[in-house]
């Protein structure tokens, strides 16, 4: 048996008025697609991990299984099955692949759907530093994959600063706030309940989804940080006299627009 | 009598060691600079306020004066006259402006001056929103000023996400990291002592000047949170589960680089 510490470890009891979201994870067998597979299944989410290969899902869905144990909310496919019917999709996949894996997922997403967008346009994506940052046409990745969905999809730009090995360290808390984009309020609103289902992160309502163009970069500015310091989890918080010392006191928004 | 209260007013008991900086705060009068003004010398450091008409630098000092104390190290002049002989420039003006000023006092910087730059190229420069950003053809204002000093003159970006209404509270801790870049690793650890002479404030190293291309737009960023939250001052910090939990654990770097 696992011991039991911490608050991530507490929160697996659901509270009162809990409502499991299917989220399917596009790219869910890579470092922060698994990560974030892992808390959300913690957390008491089912999760449909999708790979383009089928065999790789499955893998990771043991995987998963093996850290958060056997009844682990969780299942795997191939991306285009793992997206069907989910009303939250989370895409996690790097730039350089981001256009060709919408391609893959865009017809099978029903309008309505929650279309979280975790790209960062890094010069990595063609074969430049990943500390540098590219200008999408569209403004930014997040902009980028509202053009490749069918009308009625809703994009989100979040999760960019979010350190993968904080998601995976699923024993201790994650101090970090995730900032949050989108031009649909309840699409934002419903990530940002994920966001606070995961212990110790917090949601920022950020507004429209081109304020993408800011906070995808947030990633490279965080490869910057953590190269200098030799550090591998640096995240943000948002701070400020008039803000919220406390974590737990943002007022963020209320959840709703779940597609039926 | 003023009531000393909290840890900035403790701090205006100067620690074994202390240098003082004689700094130059071009744009002072203005609200970030004011804040800048007022932080730097309760810190102890000799302030320069520069403004383009003396008459509102004089006030400003007497404002200062009236906050901090007859004592304050401070005083005022054009901005042309305050930069001279001075090791650190600050210039905090509005992007629409930056140009024209840098043109004004470029010829009065000697060689070595550490110039930090606080601009961020918002929209409102142009009309536009300011929680836009524009993109100057350098790559970001702080890239501009460079193009526009003498040879051997340091640039540094600083303080973008830094709220005025946080530095001008100055019985109050400035909860709030500052995001510094520069080519020169010296000057970027210089402004980075001047920053940890505020009570509470923790500088971040951000490596080269290009990475202001990320940092001045946080600035847009803050404003869109402002408005959403009701809030006037929220800021960054960096945080994450390797980083520094307690902000007076950073390793930053050591102070040098002063020219002679």
């Amino acid at each position: 048996m696992r011991p039991a510490h911490g608050r991530a470890a507490q929160r697996r009891l659901r509270p009162i008025g809990f409502v499991s979201v299917d989220v399917s994870i596009v790219g869910g067998t890579g470092n922060e697609g698994f990560g974030l597979t892992l808390r959300l299944a913690a957390a008491g989410h089912h999760v449909t991990i999708g790979s383009r290969d089928a065999a790789k899902a499955t893998a990771s869905v043991d995987e998963v299984r093996r850290i958060l144990g056997s009844d682990a909310p969780v299942d795997g496919a191939e991306n285009a099955v793992a997206v069907q019917g989910r009303p939250v999709v989370i895409v996690t996949v790097p730039f350089a692949g981001q256009a060709a894996i919408y391609g893959t997922i865009a017809e099978h997403l029903a309008p309505g759907t929650v279309v979280v967008d975790a790209t960062s346009p890094l010069g990595s994506a063609v074969g430049d530093k990943a500390w540098h940052v590219l200008r999408p046409w569209q403004g930014s990745a997040a902009e980028l994959a509202a053009s490749l969905v069918p009308d009625g999809v809703r994009v989100v730009g979040a999760f960019h600063t979010v350190a993968a090995s904080a998601l995976r360290a699923v024993n201790e808390d994650v101090d970090e706030d995730v900032l949050v984009c989108g031009d649909d309020p309840d699409a934002r609103a419903l990530v940002g309940t994920l966001v606070d289902d995961i212990p110790g992160m917090r949601w920022v309502d950020c507004g429209p989804l081109e304020t993408a163009r800011i906070t995808e970069q947030l990633t490279a500015l965080l490869i910057t940080i953590n190269r200098r310091y030799k550090l591998k989890g640096a995240g943000f918080r948002i701070v400020g006299r008039d803000a919220w010392g406390d974590p737990g006191g943002l007022p963020g928004g209320l959840p709703g627009g779940l597609p039926g």
